[in-house]
């Protein structure tokens, strides 16, 4: 069979990389072949740059270039709230509204049975040892709105409880700009609960 | 707002390959941040290497590692016949098959209104040169089995009408492994035309 090594060789790096299917390898791969000597030099230059760069920040775990990251840093900022989050991407989010001006904390995924996520392997240690050296007032369960999420909201609050620390979970309800007639049952559900006078 | 420069870098980098948006390039991002060094040196070393080695065959445009490539250059092969195609990767979807010996020709895309692609845009010039050039007695028009593909096909064989050229095109009607249930009324006609006696 007819094939070039150093293209095969890209496809099945390629494929390692998440929610990159075969497919998606192969096209990427002959993209690849054909771009231009310049882009192909800043996307591998931008690559090793990250490698060489982003460390993840050892109290909140946020991906930084500095360590503790600036958010740790920040001397304006709320040490007293914590957002609790799944995945680093998430902080991102956050940061993005402008709105939250507490610290965070990455617990690196989710409680799941399903995919063999236990307590011990997402970080619930690091939460606790910073919840009780410092003057935490309130924690927000920000992690995702699915059961996954909410089994790792509920075992995080219980573990919570009797501290004298408010702990919050976001929101849920219907999403802004979205259509009745599209949301989900239990989205419904959350949203009648959580509804709030005019 | 909190961002990481090297990692925005790398998702507006990635945000330039096709079929990747901007989710996909921040997962990506973030996983790249988060890999190992020996992946990350193998990624980008696979991907110096495909910029390196492989070039486009200059008799039928396979990507190869050599010009002529090597498909060019097999005196096994039936040079008598050409199977034309769109994309550089449709080589490699025939070859899979292993029921195709003659040679290939890459026109680099199809003729497209919608999408400003004109026959000038496409390498029909090189067929024709090499049709001129060499014995060839059949030509198999193997492009997408779409709007855009069967154009291309349709204005292919008229250019090579009254050329003593056998001129064919790739059989449609139903896929193998299908369900009759799903298949659109189009690919429907082609295969109840396309019947044959069992």
């Amino acid at each position: 069979m007819y094939t070039v090594r150093s293209i095969n060789k890209l496809i099945k790096e390629f494929s390692n990389l998440p929610g990159i299917g075969e497919k998606s390898a192969q096209r990427l791969a002959f993209f690849i072949s054909r771009t231009s000597r310049e882009y192909g030099s800043r996307l591998i230059e931008a690559i090793r740059e990250v490698m060489q760069k982003v460390r993840y920040c050892s109290i909140c775990g946020s991906p930084a270039e500095t360590d503790p990251c600036p958010i740790c840093q920040d001397k304006t900022r709320d040490k007293s709230i914590i957002c609790v989050v799944e995945e680093p991407w998430d902080v991102f989010i956050f940061e993005k509204t402008g709105k939250f001006k507490g610290l965070y904390h990455i617990l690196g995924g989710a409680i799941s049975p399903t995919k063999g996520m236990s307590p011990q392997d997402i970080n619930i240690g690091g939460l606790l040892r910073r919840i009780n050296t410092h003057k935490t007032k309130e924690v927000i369960l920000a992690t995702d709105p699915n059961t996954d999420g909410q089994a790792t909201a509920l075992y995080i609050a219980n573990l919570l409880k009797h501290r004298g620390i408010r702990v919050t979970r976001l929101g849920m309800g219907l999403p802004v700009g979205g259509d009745l007639e599209f949301a989900d049952e239990d989205t419904l559900c959350h949203a009648l609960n959580g509804r709030r006078a005019m």
